[in-house]
């Protein structure tokens, strides 16, 4: 029984794959999204609530490429201020279309977007030396990678693909969120009955000084984990992760490949550790799965949007929930 | 005496006239400012309540340009989309610093931002023909400008310099405010106890339509007058706008100018009459004082940024109160 659900959404909830990301494009999938979102919505009660978190990947990558390319004109920003600039835009999108999503069903209830840092170990092992496993924007030649390199001595560069002459990229930290900072406001205005947009792209990553003071990182957080944290803050019993596979699987990609309907927490850390999951992509979602119910909460469902209400009633989806 | 304020930041609180914009030289703008703000809330009772606007000239124009120098590579967003980023980016910034002064200060406050659409009429005369009004984003030579224009035929271009070659711009409507859309969200935060900043740029502007479904438009709602709508809706008892002059000017530029210490609003509605405060610029901060005056609010307070403190002790600034 859904009380207090986060759904969490992935980048094709917002621009797919074969998408170059318009604004036209953008709405039009918001709009797809949340009318799912709105069912979701008419089917609980009115002191339920509802927090939704998103990815901004296709969006930051936009965005990343805009400030490389006016670079001459105007200064690029930091990758923390371009996340926070992504929740705006998301946010506005999301909200706008779940307004008004809800307003063909005759639903009242309020949406609002919180702009949301998520407070990251400033001794991340991610944040130390060469570790920074998060490709981001473009893909350069390795003559233009050293060439921006030069003008920023702290980007760090890899050879992402092994063929190919654009193979290099910029790579971030993509470190473990710890808490997040605005989880009180959030909470309030659950427990008030808004639906709350936060957390976006995994959150703007910060740390704290000595003196307790937050700073920004250039760095992603991955938005499961980081939604997890949200979750267990807003007292959410349902975790809902929206991707492009109906259902999880093990020996992912391999001929005996099969399909989970349900496993219990155990066993989805067995599977952990025996590495059936994509690095970066099923992996961390199945670690946030895991997080969200040894701190309490009762199910985590892992599914495609189009299949959201089926999966919500038991008939599709995998399910993990406690031994 | 205060009990709830509603702080309305001009353009020079984020980034200085003289400064491009990098993120180093936002952060530094952003922490003066928010050290002014906690000295506010240093002199502020527990249950007393602030809420912040901002304006975002410079950042939207930064990005306007952004999407124009990449629109080969990657789509240009709306201006409502482009907007919402601002709220996320300039939000973001000012939350952190605002967080980090009032840790220094010993003060838990705590601080969030709001992503926020402000509705406009869809009948609004800005919006009709050619009456857009407000100059966005870069400068063209005719010949450039209406190459842009052979792409985005919706878009108006005028000259707004009367000699140099780079003398035409995009402009688009200002329209009025009508409502702060998520006002009830807002009030919710700051009677809890929360610093609220929102109606960034003055808000998202949207139009409804027919069935209710709001839409965004390619607009700016000038800040001051979006600022005071939230002003109303939180129940603000004072207003207080920052700007680049320490006291509102009668016969601006002329050899008989002269400083305003106070005036009513009866005074100020006889000013505005006979024109003595610049269009798009003291005469909308001026209006909104009114405004605010005429729906219940105590004081009005117009000053620059380094005397705050002063002004709200009836020491300096431009004072405007009811009849």
């Amino acid at each position: 029984m859904v009380k207090r659900i986060l759904v969490a959404l992935g980048g094709n909830a917002i621009k797919q794959a074969d998408e170059k990301g318009s604004p036209e494009e953008q709405f039009r999938n918001c709009m797809i999204t949340c009318k799912l979102l709105a069912e979701i919505v008419k089917s609980m009660e009115k002191n339920d609530g509802m927090i939704i978190t998103h990815g901004n990947g296709p969006q930051i990558g936009n965005l990343m490429v805009q400030q490389e390319e006016a670079r001459q004109i105007v200064p690029a920003q930091t990758m923390d201020i371009v996340g926070a600039m992504t929740q705006g835009q998301i946010g506005y999108m999301l909200q706008q279309a779940l307004l008004n999503c809800l307003k063909d069903e005759g639903i009242e209830t309020p949406v609002c977007v919180i702009v949301n840092q998520v407070q990251i170990d400033k001794n991340d092992p991610e944040l130390l030396g060469k570790a920074a496993s998060k490709p981001v924007g473009n893909f350069f030649t390795e003559e233009e990678a050293m060439a921006v390199k030069k003008e920023h001595p702290e980007y760090i560069f890899k050879k992402v693909k092994p063929v190919g002459e654009k193979a290099w990229r910029r790579t971030v930290p993509s470190p473990y969120p710890m808490a997040n900072v605005e989880g009180a406001a959030i909470r309030k205005l659950v427990d008030a009955g808004f639906i709350v947009i936060a957390s976006g792209g995994g959150g703007i990553p910060v740390i704290q000084d000595e003196h307790g003071r937050y700073k920004g990182v250039e760095a992603v957080v991955d938005k499961d984990l980081a939604g997890e944290r949200l979750a267990e803050v807003c007292n959410a019993n349902v975790f809902l992760i929206l991707t492009d596979m109906e259902k999880v699987k093990l020996n992912f990609g391999k001929p005996n490949e099969q399909d989970v309907d349900k496993m219990t927490d155990t066993e989805a850390k067995k599977y952990l550790e025996e590495e059936h999951f994509i690095l970066g992509s099923m992996e961390p979602k199945i670690k946030a799965c895991i997080q969200f119910l040894e701190s309490g909460g009762e199910k985590a469902i892992i599914t495609s949007p189009d299949k959201t209400v089926e999966a919500l009633e038991g008939k599709t989806g995998t399910l993990i929930y406690r031994n």
